[in-house]
């Protein structure tokens, strides 16, 4: 749509998409609003709607992924959670535990990492884990916590769904639902959380190209949640420094052809603390939106990923090197 | 427990076990009964059990996995579906279409593949699709063709579960449960389909470990399903020739560790039909317990995977290159 | 050219090819003979040599690879190295310990894989390893035993050349010239044996697609050495349940790409002693003219690669089973 | 050796060493000299040796490699080239085209890159190329030409030597003998560079490991060579977004490990220019001593690598960028 496009124009022609038996994605940005079309089994004509009052033009999208691609929205999608900013040029970090372990311990990460200047704090309530035996997290009781730690602290909180089932608790508990990456190709999770109200946080799967992960965040745009954050948390090779590679170059592929943003997770990116910093400030100068980092006051008895949580003084050494990082990129660190 | 242990040893012995608060697994086999032991967070004094009458001896698992591994249960584990046995020496075959898209074409299909010695029925009915704007599958409709197919041809029906409500479905309709390979660590259709009397077909992930194969298959067991097949499908590699790399030496790594059968799919293991004949007869020479093969009648017109089908005639071929091998290798093609 | 094709016609129209200024490679065959051109820069204008007597067709290859690929020549490639033949249908075991570390020891395999049925004799004598500080091999001391073994046992011999300096006493003492998988892209080596007399034994590299394979062999016949054999030894994955991925799908992949013969290493290709029974027999199911195995008769005191070689026994095992399959196959186990 | 150490006691040392029959590598450092021990089949006893005037500790590596270990000299190395300092904590970048292709090609690149702020020329006269057709570089001209260059713009020169016999050319005209990725386990000739009297860069392999780069610099180092630069350049992977996976993860796993520099080659590492810039700055920000980066001024019409070369204006921008994050990270470009 034109930038200047009245309410009423938009309207019109979502209308009328609606009535040629498609479906009208009505995407706002800061600049102008696009309107993004699917449900078409072949090529519409644009003429129809070209010619409507208010529209700038009809732009035919030929990447697999529509709604996700740059072609369809230019502008930066920029989300705000709580008083968090995600995307459009600034930077954010969410900070916390690998797992909700108790209220103590959670609220022990929490009062660090806001010191330190977190902007979110992120907790595992529901854990998906690879054995059965493992600890599975604390559930609803985790959810809870979370939501006192946002209130007491003022973070708004990210923590993951694990199913269908978990989308609901997680929803009403929390600001941000992530989806972890070995659940980036689980449609029916991508297809319940496209029809929340809530901001997605889609982690790439540990062998999904960049391709396949802008195919998973169309399934959440197609179901009408436009509010979807990328992130990048490192790719299974052969290399065995590291317990994922992390993929960096993804950021800049990322931000050529979608207007999410993208997050680094540099925590299981690397899997060892001492790798952290500096695969976190390489992951913004690289161009990522901000950074998903793990947090423990006691990672030694951590019951899960204790090896690649940061002491929160090592936390704090990385908002400071970030806050030098941000000034020298001219990106403010929120 | 002994050879000749009596069914009332057998359930003496559960019923301590779970008098002691744990969870006891009575795994019945060929020559001797086997008894799991799963919820004990540290180690189990095995004296007392170990004195009871019927027990032969007490072991204890080293691996991360429990009830998969050979050590809890070394007799290979045999599964009986309609008239076909998995596991055990002999040789079996699931063919069909990647998607059932008509009654029409899968019944074409049905015909062909029964009529060159396949003994169960492969198609989807719900796909998981990279976009989601691709065929999605017939669903309950897809089910019902299935059920057809199996009473008109007696051929036992394999179909996938994507998530935990289509396990439902697929129970009521299938005669095994298929878990695909973007679901092997989705947790809570695992534990889902450990709750189901239908035995499970599991696919590798494509990018897991053998190790992580069979802690996703430890959650099906765990949860007091035993009859679980593998299945080997390739994983993502940088080789370009096929779409995915067969990883054969999965089978012999399989056979060692667990007593579960496995198949292999040189279908999707190679993405290329003229691969699929040489690769099914390297997987029966690995020591798979069979195959699982994609046949379409006019492959150029499939929904999906069309590149990756069989012509009949090409599978008729397969068939009869099994049965030579399977005449050398001693292993009845039942 | 024609299959009734006279020498002096062959002469011809590779005198032809010189006198335009181009590279003639006049390749023999069982049916017909194929002359390769290359040297070109552009396109070169058929028409003056397909009108020359004896030529049959003259055919554009569309591969990167020219004298390689099956276009150029369809016929498959046989090569001949003292009693034994690969390519052409038959199979062949080329079979010994890693390293040549004494005279007793490689006289005390050798005796046992000739009893067992091995066609050829390997051992390194130069060894290319990781460390600068591990065992470099025998050098032209392990030369002359080889020697000493093909003559004792009527045994040809393969080794390896590390570089340009070893290839000349390679040549002198042995019959086939391995260029081993880290050096598949050593492109002076390739050079170099291209110029020589003896078949070379191309293994691939460990991250190299089948194109870039294919590219180096090119690199050889370029050079005038048309009796080229390849080998699939594994690949890097993040798969660790094998020290390589032994990509089988390869060999069907080269047999449709080329007409020059494969073998299958299943020894390097799992590094573990259990797998290489069946990933043996799976490369010749899928269609591999024969197989590199690595035996020792003390593996457990093996200067390297102890882990991955037979006991003599379990050659004789594999040959045995080799030898039901090659009746399977219908494939002669000369 | 302590601080204070004089030269004669140095001499002592290492006299004591070889009178062992074992062999001394004396390495000096700014604070102090390190001396490293190879050539001993089992552990050596300290005492002698611990007593000796001058010594501090002696201490044993534990790592595999061991010249290269941090273990045994904890100062970082810092190699001069002309003006140019590579390590010790200020960045360098070498800039040039993938190949030497004329006097006025190379002489217009170097122009802009000296221009724009470039510390050493980079680029190829000995190319090693998949296909025997390719341009293969110009050889001996090329270096005469890169030396040209060294005297015009007063920069020093890296250029590649791929094989034993063009060490000696590359020697004789250029300033840093460059070892390539296809050649990092060319143990003949890391061991023939290990005898030269020049810096070398050396590569990491496509699929080598951070351990098998580092035994490979011991191979250079073992024979006498102690300035040994390192570089990532991407490894294969299965993510096809770029043409390698740039493993930035690797810098602060080899700074860590070894007190070799280490730079970053974003241009092969990901094949695509507009990638260049944001994986410059990350790897810089990952902690790397320097850049590795390929420019031309006409890269449509390079003959080696033109989609990934930069045109002069981005180099510009890219170290005006570099400068930026240069003085936020206080780490001087000099």
């Amino acid at each position: 749509m034109k930038r200047n496009a009245t309410q009423e124009e938009i309207d019109g022609v979502a209308a009328r998409i609606e009535s040629m038996g498609l479906k009208a994605h009505v995407i706002p940005g800061a600049l102008r609003t696009a309107i993004g079309i699917t449900g078409n089994t072949g090529p519409v004509d644009p003429s129809t709607i070209e010619m409507m009052p208010g529209v700038r033009e009809v732009i035919r999208v030929t990447k697999p992924y529509k709604l996700v691609s740059r072609e369809m929205k230019h502008e930066d999608t920029v989300i705000r959670v709580g008083g968090a900013t995600i995307g459009g040029g600034g930077l954010v970090v969410a900070a916390g535990p690998c797992a909700v372990e108790s209220e103590s311990q959670a609220f022990a990460v929490a009062e660090k990492v806001k010191a330190a200047g977190a902007h979110l704090f992120r907790g595992g309530a529901f854990k998906p884990r690879t054995s059965p035996y493992s600890f599975q997290g604390l559930g609803i009781e985790g959810l809870k916590i979370l939501a006192r730690i946002r209130d007491t602290f003022d973070l708004p909180v990210v923590t993951e769904a694990i199913d269908v089932e978990s989308v609901g608790p997680v929803e009403q508990y929390a600001d941000v639902i992530q989806v972890g990456a070995r659940n980036m190709q689980n449609f029916s999770l991508l297809k319940r959380v496209g029809r929340s109200g809530r901001p997605v946080l889609l982690k790439r799967g540990m062998s999904a190209t960049v391709e396949e992960l802008l195919m998973s965040a169309e399934y959440i745009l197609s179901e009408g949640n436009y509010q979807v954050i990328l992130c990048e948390r490192g790719v299974r090779t052969f290399s065995d420094h590291t317990r994922n590679t992390l993929d960096l170059s993804a950021v800049p592929a990322v931000k050529e052809l979608t207007h999410l943003p993208i997050l680094v997770d540099p925590s299981h990116g690397t899997g060892r603390r001492d790798k952290v910093l500096p695969m976190a400030l390489a992951g913004i100068a690289a161009g990522a939106d901000g950074l998903l980092v793990e947090v423990h006051t006691d990672p030694e008895k951590a019951l899960s990923d204790g090896p690649q949580s940061l002491y929160p003084e090592q936390f704090a050494a990385l908002m400071e090197g970030l806050g030098r990082l941000a000034q020298a990129l001219e990106r403010p660190l929120k």
